[in-house]
């Protein structure tokens, strides 16, 4: 097609939304997101201007202005700002070390929610184990006065499935505990050779004790170390909780012209851990989410429905989701589908929802992502909540062959953000969610949807 | 050729050392190289059982003994120690953030060398600058009361040239405090995106000021700020100096069956750096030139001249190549060829020497190893005072294309190194410093040689 009737089509298509017409605007969409800057600068000012955004954090609160001003700014309308109560755990001095036989620093950092050690810290013997396996194989009081240390390596998958099969032992300290050990540490549920560890929430069932995840290498060298005889490690780990903290969901709409009540929900969350400065974790979700509907917004002629975008605020720790589903339940049929980009910003290889669209294939394809026959099964924590309440989900599915390497740890910066993926995001995106705001589909009773 | 002739041409080489018969026992120590665990081993004790050790640290006095021990037990004779004074810089606590407009923690090293802040630290506007040509620009007194910042990436060459080209940038803080700024700040000299710093000599001509190493994303984050407006950042920096620091060169022998005085000069460095444990610099370089070397002793009978495996002891502050030269320099007409191994464990990709070797082409060739027409100009840091006293130098060649994403950083650790690589070079040394050992090639005066 030559570039002049191409631009013919395009304007058409964007001026007359006929469903057919729509299939070419989602494609206008999709081409256009591929050079758009919104997702990089919105990515950027993020990490940039805010950076790490622990709830309970200074950084947090400041990202709640950013929010209401960012969506503002980008022609959102309705934004608004849902608070719920949300107990934060603030970490402090966190360190540790082998005492014997051969004294050397160890990377470490805690867990969110780990149990602070007493003053002066914690140093005992440690009982080393391949796998989480192998530490619930031991009998209770077996690791009595000692630091249970799991070494247990992460498969690096496309999918991300090594991490849903590795991250048990990240919330193992009760286990450990049971067994009586004095303090828990848990080779980071990482894919890389990095030595910055990779924090987390501990998150397991009590009795709780501290617990820290140690660096790749750092496991791998108190296994080394305990394979020669017996180790002595010195652990300070620091924290307090503020029980009176507060958490946000922040959203914000591009109206729809016929079917204003009918919403879609996308979005990502503004939390973050600490270590890094939140980019694939998910500021990369925001950025997506709110420069695909901003695309939308763009066009001549607003969709029939309703998109609204969701920065949801407590992922990490868990509480966003439930707040979210509590304070919509009420609209819960009107709610179209839901949809979170919450694994990073390499390119987008499937999506899935629970019945098709007419001319997807064809949008996707120069994308090379596929369209599965297959409902989602899960679209992502914080649409967790509404998922239980029945609104139907969509699963857009990042490559996240290298997304554990990074994951949780000082590594998730900018600059491990490749742009041109991030915006083939956007593209897929863009496109499907307009395709899904024009379509009249009700995805509710669709298998896959609860 | 089938496995038995094989065995048998093998057992024939290393019982009959004529020169024909030379290349053929250099390719069976080559291959013998290709699975013999000695350099992994010697490796893993060293990350493990010493871990980083800057000179002036106890982990640096226990590698002496490291040293001692490893090459006593691996069977090397006139195993010695010679000690020389090297005053050591102490890394103290560091820690940097910008303070405004935007609060957000920084990742920095402090440079050996570094002067100190006061105490409370120094917090001061930044200049950002995108190369070190551009800061060099500024008139005298421009930089009066700033932090200078320099963010200046490197490129990334399987030779390493990309640093040569950039490790100028690490020494600039002279050139800062004549422009009047208070403090130094360069972005990491490293190809990667991991946000842990990499620290390294300051070592340039004065007036000195504090200065460090930000992670690759915190200058990049700085740069941004910087593009918004005033950034303010507040930098600690403790260091202190031991002026009475003493520093070593280890070194053990194969002797020679013939001439026993003719000596082969190879070897690492054994002082690293301290965030990660000096898997690649050079842990490596001590187990590849050893288990080269014991390879070759362990053969039915040892070769014409003497290897020498030296462990130099102040690489990465300077002093050991000096105190080698001083203490080595009637013995120069007798030193055959010395070489180091500094550049990592990944494969070596060329050797160079000053002459031809009958037969080095043919053992080189399933290494995938260049043998170049061209004499070495630079073979490593510990052996400059010797080449400048004349004797010739051998240069085995790394691919560095990945090296500089963990050298002096964290990173380095024995998780990055991947041990076929490692074995790999122990080939390449074995068989080539057994073609030189048993060859009566007189390298000086030849080109390359000074």
């Amino acid at each position: 097609m030559s570039k002049i009737l191409l631009a013919f089509v395009a304007a058409a298509a964007l001026a007359a939304p006929s469903f057919a017409g729509s299939v070419e605007t989602a494609a206008a969409l999709r081409d256009k997101a591929l050079t758009d800057a919104t997702a990089w600068n919105t990515l950027e000012s993020i990490t940039t201007e805010i950076g790490p955004r622990p709830i309970g954090s200074p950084a947090y609160l400041r990202s709640r202005e950013w929010a209401v001003a960012k969506l503002k700014a980008l022609g959102f309308t309705a934004v608004h700002v849902e608070t719920f109560p949300k107990p934060a755990w603030i970490r402090g001095a966190e360190s540790a070390e082998v005492v014997a036989p051969f004294p050397q620093k160890l990377a470490i950092i805690g867990l969110g929610s780990s149990l602070p050690t007493p003053k002066g810290g914690i140093e005992a013997p440690v009982a080393v184990f391949g796998s989480y396996a192998e530490m619930l194989e031991q009998p209770p009081g077996s690791l009595k006065g000692k630091i249970a240390v799991v070494n247990q390596p992460m498969t690096r998958t496309q999918d991300g499935s090594g991490y849903g099969a590795a991250v048990e032992a990240r919330s193992g300290d009760g286990e450990a505990a049971k067994r009586g050990a004095v303090a828990y540490l848990v080779r980071s549920i990482s894919t890389g050779t990095g030595r910055a560890p990779h924090t987390g929430s501990s998150g397991g069932p009590g009795p709780h004790i501290p617990a820290a995840a140690l660096g790749v290498p750092d496991a791998d060298l108190l296994a080394s170390l305990a394979a020669r005889g017996t180790v002595r490690v010195r652990l300070n780990l620091a924290s307090s909780i503020n029980p009176k903290a507060v958490s946000f969901n922040i959203s914000g709409e591009i109206k729809g012209r016929e079917a204003a009540d009918e919403v879609i929900v996308i979005g990502g969350h503004l939390d973050s851990w600490d270590p890094g400065t939140g980019a694939i974790d998910a500021g990369a979700g925001i950025a997506i989410t709110t420069a695909a509907a901003k695309l939308i917004a763009d066009l001549p002629v607003h969709p029939r429905r309703t998109i609204r975008v969701v920065l949801w605020g407590s992922e990490e720790n868990g509480g966003s989701a439930q707040a979210y589903a509590e304070a919509h339940k009420a609209e819960v049929p009107k709610l179209v589908i839901a949809g979170e980009s919450d694994l990073g910003a390499d390119r987008v290889y499937q999506v899935a929802l629970p019945q098709g669209i007419p001319g997807l294939d064809e949008v996707m394809a120069p994308l090379k992502v596929i369209v599965s026959p297959e409902p989602p099964r899960h679209g992502g924590s914080d649409i967790a909540g509404l998922q239980k309440a029945g609104v139907p989900i969509l699963g857009v599915s990042n490559d996240a062959t290298r997304y554990f390497d990074y994951h949780h740890s000082a590594d998730d910066t900018l600059a491990i953000v490749d742009r041109a993926q991030l915006n083939q995001n956007v593209a897929v995106w863009a496109s499907l969610v307009y395709l899904i705001a024009e379509s009249g589909i009700d995805f509710h009773g669709k298998p896959g949807a609860k």
